[in-house]
């Protein structure tokens, strides 16, 4: 808001002055900056409010849908979004925000963030990058060495070649996957004789010349849901992203895989890519790789692998052989902004082959000219940030021993939580953790007993009532603001698949405690007393189970 | 690099500090957070290296693949990154830096930028954005009205409506582009009777249902190269999108689109989209909006506006005339990161129905639950920063009648450009300026007369020389590093459309003086002085001419 007694004017010496001279050094923005920079930590502690302000209250501040008319000082502005953005963001890198994939970041990669930005180059061409995209290309290269490992020859040969690509650097994983099957689609629907691919002529003649009647992409039940989002973009549709069912522990069963497989074919369905996941969203399991890649490689599928989560457990050579198989992929994605902790908007896909990602290769006259080394022509995106910088900067700064320190300990920070929830009567385990994920919920131990012996309505009907406790200890929480544990719907095998609402935990915050853990199942337990309620409505199917 | 006196280690405790306390005030960091922070221009200037290291030499900088196994101080690795890859980054902000879409940003951003990023806020849901949700819708609501200015009533029902959606925040023009196309190809073949709708059956299920042999999406022979990207991710192929003749600005010529339209649909294929394209990449021009929106209402066409770098001229009310009919279109794509001078990362798209987008709505368990405002399920991408952020900030602070300003000085620095450029003898103005855009090149004036002398073949040799003239001009002068225009490939009318090579100059940076641009044109001159044996054969050729 402008201040009274003095405004702000519209002159182009005055706006020339904003592209040069910086605010002095007592301005509101030049102390936040310096705050920023001496305690990032105590900054987001002190500016954002920890209890939770109604989303329809924080909307009256962001209602007027026009652009100002009048300018505002710089320094009014920047109060203006500390008490309106700020103060109502979320604190996603608390010790005790652990429901969501988002955790404290390396305090060196504000100050280089900065600079990233500053610099301001556009990674799509070399005449706006430069030194950025070799850059680039080597922060591939280490992803793809750290997957695949190959041979320090097959990198200087590959890594800085024009028109070959180890993979793409995106904003995220969803463009990742989407690239990763857009180069399956057009290698599965090549040119051929007479048709010249995919890519030129499209779905529906690629169809008729190679006489399909559909396309699928097969995955576990327990894929992202972008996958859905990937079928249809690329016209595949959402029917042809086939879920198969998954073990009593979330993951893929090859079995159902080949039998879904032959089902397809029998129907002229062409199933040109299976998906094998690496970290599953919900409850971080990881599919057997080399069991789809078997499959794969029979039935001349291509295997891609979403690694988004789960891909920074290669850096650990404790745990790298959860993921044992991945490097027979045809393609991986690891999302760089979960856990190598890098800020939001920044994702990979990386390909087996250099040169897989000729099929979707495209120039232009002005840029990406044939034989540049542009990255600009085998991403998805165009315009792109230096991000890859954030990348190479926290490889070097915490090396790979490092980060095996840190997925170490989010793993076993994952286990010890498991263990203590195990020890409470009132707590279940729901799915124990594979990486630092697991699921669980309230129930005290005689709603337990009850809910064993109970028939299948009345198991369904306490089962109903423990989900509607479940989401109200769940919101509860997020409102106080103390902690944050998120929630999603699973179907245990050991209640029967019933769809069963789970608190959800991501331990990846390598700030986040012991205690804080405890504190955690003290407060759920606590919320839960204050839903009298529900409690009674639990108690009263229990009474009738135990009156049977 | 690792000083030789002290080794970082790899313990727990110091990567628990490299998540907490910041550097001390004397490390390389800190001081470069400084300098940065009081003066960023200086900042580039003493940093960035003018003249051009070859790639050859940058790239042996980063050729490991290896990931470290040795962690690094951070003041030793920020050195090394100013060392490798700063100096030999590009200067994107400099005023004599007018050969692409790059600007000098307004320096309030840098310090914002880093609240930014140490929020790390996930768009993709409320529950890990909060109040970033509603800012972002605030900021679609503001691009949206400066478009299609509907009256206070819409923007208070639909801005923060759940379910709806006035378009999509996303990293850039591109996935802009694909989403605006996206939504066209969705409700072009959306559920009919027994049909599903593509998204759920597929491209191929589709065209069986609706009987067509064919998609098409038409725009002018200028269109973006990413639209061919577009058709192609889509699975419409890229002989899908249909070039349509340009008048001699540039221009789609309406009466050769209606042709095209007419002449698909006899061979039954459905043209779904007409793209009309607000500022052309190469030479800044604006296709008749409002008889291509004619055209589509006729022909029961989506029309999309590619207006990602025009589209900021609907700031000024000086210029926005330019853009006149915009506001009849579907779809609008808008960088932020070009003429609104955000960073680099900020695209949008905007629909003028608030439904529009529900034909690629999606919904998921665990986020994106149905009735949630949840950002993500209306972008194509899932996880993403609090970019918009910077764009409200800017809003604010710059105002409408500052960007007013902005646009204005560029198109009227741009005009000065223009005319000086037809002050000499030995330029000549290719492409006149509608926006910030021109396009020119070298041509002595005796060599101009034996041109337009001379036969087809001797007319044809003597600009392919020409065009080699341009090409080391450009080249040379690149990396000289004093300055940069960028160069592209067109067929002016006044040359009989013979492919020529031109310079090509966008003056967008507010920073850019007169002097600078006279500079250009001396620097240029000059450079042509050191091509004896290419301005050689020019002489010969121009000689056979005035000889005949």
């Amino acid at each position: 808001m402008v201040s009274e007694h003095k405004t702000a004017d519209v002159s182009f010496e005055s706006l020339l002055r904003i592209f040069t001279v910086p605010e002095g050094p007592d301005s509101t923005l030049t102390q936040i900056d310096e705050e920023l920079s001496r305690n990032l930590n105590k900054f987001l502690r002190e500016h954002i409010v920890a209890e939770e302000k109604p989303l329809w209250e924080i909307e009256k501040d962001f209602s007027n849908a026009t652009i100002p008319e009048q300018p505002e000082f710089v320094s009014d502005h920047t109060q203006h979004l500390l008490d309106t953005l700020v103060s109502h963001s979320v604190h996603t890198s608390a010790p005790s925000f652990i429901g969501h994939m988002t955790s404290a970041l390396p305090y060196f990669l504000m100050p280089l963030s900065k600079i990233m930005i500053a610099l301001n180059q556009n990674l799509v061409k070399i005449e706006t990058s430069k030194a950025f995209t070799p850059l680039e290309r080597q922060v591939l290269g280490m992803l793809h060495r750290l997957i695949y490992h190959r041979e320090d020859s097959f990198y200087s040969q590959w890594m800085h070649s024009a028109n070959h690509s180890l993979g793409a650097f995106c904003s995220g994983g969803t463009i990742a996957n989407i690239t990763a099957l857009w180069v399956a689609r057009n290698n599965a629907l090549q040119a051929q004789g007479e048709f010249k691919g995919v890519e030129k002529e499209g779905l529906f003649k690629a169809m008729k010349h190679y006489g399909y009647e559909g396309l699928a992409v097969l995955v576990s039940e327990r894929g992202h849901y972008s996958l859905k989002k990937a079928a249809d973009v690329l016209g595949i549709g959402q029917e042809g992203l086939v879920a198969v069912k998954t073990d009593n522990n979330n993951r893929i069963d090859p079995v159902a895989l080949q039998e879904k497989i032959a089902e397809l074919k029998q129907s002229n369905i062409k199933p040109f890519a299976v998906i094998g996941v690496a970290g599953t969203t919900e409850t971080g399991n990881i599919d057997p790789l080399r069991d789809i890649a078997n499959i794969c490689s029979q039935e001349d599928c291509h295997f891609h692998v979403d690694a988004a989560w789960g891909g920074a457990t290669l850096m650990s050579n404790n745990y790298r052989q959860l993921l044992d198989g991945v490097e027979l992929a045809d393609s991986v994605t690891i999302d760089a902004h979960k856990q190598l902790y890098i800020p939001m908007g920044a994702g990979m896909v990386l390909f087996k082959n250099p040169d897989a990602m000729k099929s979707i290769e495209h120039h232009a006259q002005y840029i990406l000219r044939k034989g540049s080394k542009d990255l600009g022509s085998h991403t998805l995106e165009g315009s792109r940030s230096g991000m890859a910088m954030l990348v190479y900067a926290a490889m070097h700064i915490i090396s790979r021993p490092g980060y095996e320190l840190l997925i170490d300990q989010s793993i076993e920070k994952a286990k010890y939580f498991a263990s203590l929830i195990k020890q409470q009567p009132d707590f279940e385990l729901v799915s124990e953790p594979e990486l630092c994920l697991l699921t669980y919920r309230y129930i005290p131990t005689h709603v337990r007993h009850a809910l064993e012996k109970a028939d299948s309505t009345q198991k369904a009907e306490l089962n109903e009532l423990l989900n509607e406790l479940t989401k109200y200890i769940q919101k509860r929480q997020r409102e106080t603001g103390k902690s944050f544990v998120s929630r999603t719907r699973l179907n245990p095998s050991q209640w029967e698949r019933l769809n069963t609402i789970v608190f959800r935990v991501v331990l990846a915050n390598p700030l986040t405690s012991r205690d804080i853990l405890s504190s955690v199942l003290v407060e759920q337990r606590e919320i839960a007393k204050t839903a009298p309620n529900l409690m009674a409505r639990i108690e009263s199917v229990v009474d009738s189970i135990s009156n049977k």
